[in-house]
């Protein structure tokens, strides 16, 4: 088997150590005589599945007893129906920012279930910057939304911003990329798919007080609250997913938020630099410290080149570049199990077809 | 490897050509040079495998273009939480029929959104029957939901009860274990992880004029409408359950419901007999044609033979026999991936322990 250089968005590229692994489990786990899709949720190998992923997060993420972890079903927009139903009354009001197609599904999904302020928004510049973080926030939110990495427009921020009410951030495709101090946060989110596991769960890390602020009468299911009380196993999880972002968790761990984070900045450094560098293309966030070191967008300065580049790119064994739909160009997705070597084929790719 | 017996309730035993394929698609997928857990959900692998997983379903019910077939994250309780959502005006009505835990549950989640009548139960009988249907129903009543098999209790509706509002089924631990007339269902449901496929999804089917019966303003993750205009790809579905659910779904086909129907009655009439034989056990169904051919339970009539009997099992390694905590004794699972031979040899293991 050949396997291809995948720069996809998400569902991304894994480690082949966690394939492996997780391909063994599908015909049994862990001696048990069972595969990891038969074993029950309600069993001792399963709680330590829970149990190890959970205290992994949480030590990757820097947290103490403060925060509960969950595992939930149904990916990003579970979670941006789900935020509101739990924290926004109807009478009340939430803050959000707009950085991004993500950024916006977001908030328009709270508008739901109550009232929703967009304190800063970018789509002006159709989301080529991040937008100025607001100077005033109002006492009176309920907890400020934002997304901290825009997938489809390459646009991230690093640092976390000042905010004085509970501060919710959707962590999707850059969770563990770099150092954070994610304890800050009432809460974060992030669908597996990218640096997480396999598609089919979600991660929701939760400062506890924030579940005694559930604003209406919620089902089980729709409650955080009875997620944490039933430690996760509300009902029956995805279990195999979770098993496949345990493998992705321990590989994390054994490489380090540190190193991860400086091979995400030499990988992104490498390319934007070859993008600027490149006669042929132009990078579409000029600001540089607004740009992701997840995903790298850039356009042909020449339209011919799109498809041109991307027929290239497939020939040397190169997929997933093309940009987003609503933004064009290309998208090239480096989360943290991409190595430094594919980013540097991609590179030198890009430099032949200039030259040819 | 030697693999277990595996009579779990659910998650729940897969045919072991089933495990093979699934554990070679997370090394690479059909030849792409990618794992399935790469793979993105907007490609052309991706878009066959949900057109040929629908196909499939809709085939295997006997469906024609009046219903709509969507796969779903969250199992069962995003189901209980949906349909009320969708379907149950504020001021509305509902009926339920209470016939066991998880028919329960799913009234409870419906009093979330408007009102609920229990036209039938079986409580005061700790569920060990079914409850009678109801003769008069209400044409008020928005729709009329029940649970086909009741897992926990070993109760089955095998034929589909006369009903004038529009009928919703669970059929989560029943669905394509016998012929049905399903096209009469206004919406029937199932989580994946018994008949289906691995834990982590779930699948929808819904006729199409009841997309347009939303009772409520929903997000689009909620509202089923929103998830047929996407046809299932609203959001990153869980590519790997629904894989894994496809080659399920190839096994269901390649057997035919037919045949799968008729070694599922043959496999529980020979553990029913063998319990009715058996002095040392009883069942906790009487009437016989309560029974369900998916979940057996009994009851050792000598408290002691309880532990002791489960220990005997595991020694012959056979496990998953362990009845649910609210019902105690025994329950022994018979899903469509039970072969017979594992039927005959618990059998005899019985046998064994009664002459001990």
């Amino acid at each position: 088997m050949k396997r291809k250089i995948n720069f996809n968005a998400g569902p991304a590229i894994l480690p082949e150590e966690v394939l492996k692994h997780a391909a063994e489990a599908v015909i049994e786990y862990n001696n048990s005589g069972l595969s990891i899709l038969e074993i029950s949720h309600r069993g001792k190998a399963f709680d330590n599945i829970i149990q190890e992923s959970c205290e992994l997060i949480s030590e990757l993420c820097g947290l103490n007893n403060d925060h509960t972890v969950l595992w939930m079903h149904g990916g990003g927009r579970l979670q941006f129906s789900m935020i509101p139903m739990n924290f926004l009354a109807q009478n009340g009001s939430a803050g959000y920012i707009d950085s991004g197609h993500w950024a916006e599904e977001a908030l328009e999904y709270a508008t739901y279930y109550g009232d929703v302020q967009i304190l800063a928004s970018s789509k002006e510049h159709t989301y080529n910057r991040l937008p100025q973080w607001p100077e005033h926030i109002s006492k009176d939110l309920a907890y400020l939304h934002y997304t901290t990495n825009n997938t489809i427009y390459g646009t991230q921020y690093k640092n976390v911003p000042d905010c004085k009410v509970p501060l919710i951030a959707d962590m999707s495709s850059d969770i563990f990329s770099c150092k954070r101090d994610y304890a800050s946060y009432a809460m974060f989110y992030a669908a597996a798919q990218k640096n997480i596991g396999p598609a089919g769960c979600a991660v929701a890390v939760i400062r506890k007080d924030m579940l005694q602020r559930v604003v209406r009468d919620l089902p089980p299911m729709l409650r955080y609250q009875a997620h944490a009380e039933q430690g996760s196993v509300l009902n029956t999880p995805p279990v195999f997913a979770i098993y496949a972002s345990l493998l992705m968790l321990r590989w994390t761990k054994a490489k380090g938020i540190a190193a991860i984070e400086k091979e995400n900045n030499q990988k992104a450094e490498l390319l934007y630099s070859e993008v600027e560098r490149n006669s042929l293309f132009h990078a579409n966030v000029k600001r540089k410290e607004d740009r992701s070191t997840m995903n790298v967008c850039f356009t042909a300065k020449n339209k011919d080149d799109e498809s041109a580049f991307l027929n290239f790119c497939e020939m040397q064994n190169i997929i997933g570049i093309k940009g987003h739909r609503s933004a064009g160009g290309f998208r090239v997705s480096i989360y943290n199990a991409m190595p430094l070597k594919d980013v540097q084929k991609l590179v030198s790719v890009m430099q032949e077809y200039e030259k040819d």
